[in-house]
């Protein structure tokens, strides 16, 4: 055991991290300790950084389309990719950042607000249930499941010992469906509250946005530590070997694209779908093709 | 009224015809009639022809933001755009299309196959009104209920009193959906059979698309001309005020996707949705987050 453990160390050197090891929530994480505007990994300008993102559009689509592949085949994997993160952390530029590299026939988009009266009168898993990508598709959660442990913390909306049930019961449901075939990728967009009040004036001095801005939104602020706290307890409390919690420092929105393109991407080639073996004759086929094509020439 | 109709034609003499007026199928429809390599409108080069489609990106991210805004104060639309055709009849390629000109994160993507052993036992629209796009987003439906009256009617899945009857059904659950909210953009992409015998060749000369092809397509092909009777049919019944159907000729890849962008921003104009009028006071929101900012540095 001691002599696997000091090879692992040696390979552990010999390859840079990747940007999963660098964003993964492990067992010590503390969110108070990551600074949202540093630069992780990788190009530390804008135009850069874009353009190194933007490359990776032939690679990712590839995977997706073998994983499709797969699935017309019997395969049962797909990809979920949960997008978490205080109001103005960027959801909608991520999942821009994302279709970027993507074929959009393959996404799957579902956003979460506040229960219907027919959500609230179910488990609070029921609507996610619904959501689930198909077999060899990526599903897109704009927010998720992780609501019912944080606003629903924070604000009270059910008797704590209802919610603090529900790390194990989120955990339990993960496992469940990742044993049939779904690789989570779970994203923490974490900003700073001075970044948020600077996107929330922002708003305010552009009429057509208006509409984004509520006042009640800066009531919410007064209860930034309550949400860093609820973050905090989902993220240590849900991050496991099945769906690892991921954080992304999201001040800057060109970094935060890029590492959550490099996220995708890594996620992807270790899933490593692979075009299914087809049991035709290429061609035989071929040649009926040609055959049909002599005789529609011919009338 | 006759002076209505005089001054209605005067109007349309004055307007050149709308993309959705030249494709609309109306009662005297004849889909035999339809050239799929034809030209209909706009530019007749590729080059030209992408970048007049990529110019409306501007005009409808906006109108599509316009209408998840409306839906935020409590509005009920919604649009919904169902991709029907041949296959390799480009669905794929015509959802890259919408979605280079939409903002993804207000897509909402379904792709129909073969029901699955629940869906057998329900109602056949019983899957689709799963899927139906929430008020202010964008749904793309690839194949759609139409398979009921297409592959069901051609392969004789079900007794023929069975599917003609759903011709109306389709109608009446069309108009309900449509009275709470949906505008329905129907679009057939209309190959000519000889276009789809050389994108199966293509299929089997590139080995990375072989998964894609598969025999019983070419098999499939014998059933040609029931098929276009099949949507015949569809096209003509279920062609209405409230749900029309389009037919875009679909063998040049790049006038397709130029017919149908310009459907979905004809559509979204027509719609014309609006900010709603926020009811706070920007003044003193700004104040607001200003003190907060200067309590901020204050530490």
């Amino acid at each position: 055991m001691a002599k696997k453990k000091k090879s692992d160390k040696r390979e552990a050197k010999a390859a840079p991290p990747t940007v999963r090891d660098l964003l993964r929530v492990g067992p010590e994480f503390d969110l108070t300790a990551v600074d949202p505007r540093r630069v992780v990994a990788g190009p530390t300008d804008k135009v850069l950084a874009r353009a190194e993102a933007a490359a990776l559009e032939g690679e990712v689509t590839d995977l997706q389309e073998r994983l499709f592949a797969e699935s017309k085949q019997g395969g049962k994997r797909r990809l979920l990719i949960v997008l978490q993160g205080m109001d103005t952390s960027g959801k909608g530029g991520a999942v821009k950042a994302i279709d970027r590299v993507c074929e959009p026939i393959g996404l799957r988009m579902t956003s979460f607000g506040a229960p219907t009266k027919e959500e609230k009168r179910r488990h609070f898993l029921w609507r996610i249930d619904r959501a689930m990508p198909p077999a060899g598709a990526i599903g897109i959660f704009d927010r998720s499941h992780y609501e019912d442990v944080l606003i629903v913390r924070v604000r009270n909306l059910v008797p704590e010992d209802v919610w603090s049930g529900r790390y194990d019961e989120i955990n339990a449901w993960e496992q469940k469906w990742s044993e049939q075939g779904v690789v989570f990728l779970k994203c923490m967009l974490h900003i700073s509250k001075e970044e948020q009040q600077q996107r929330l004036l922002d708003r305010l001095a552009d009429p057509s946005k208006h509409w984004k801005y509520n006042p009640g939104d800066v009531d919410e602020r007064q209860l930034w530590d309550q949400y860093q706290a609820a973050y905090q307890a989902a993220l240590t409390r849900c991050s496991t070997a099945y769906a690892p919690w991921y954080v992304i420092p999201a001040d800057r929105k060109w970094h935060r694209d890029w590492l959550l393109t490099q996220l995708v991407a890594e996620t992807l080639r270790e899933m490593n779908p692979q075009y299914p073996t087809m049991d035709f004759d290429v061609a035989a086929e071929k040649a009926r093709l040609a055959a049909e094509k002599a005789r529609l020439a011919a009338g």
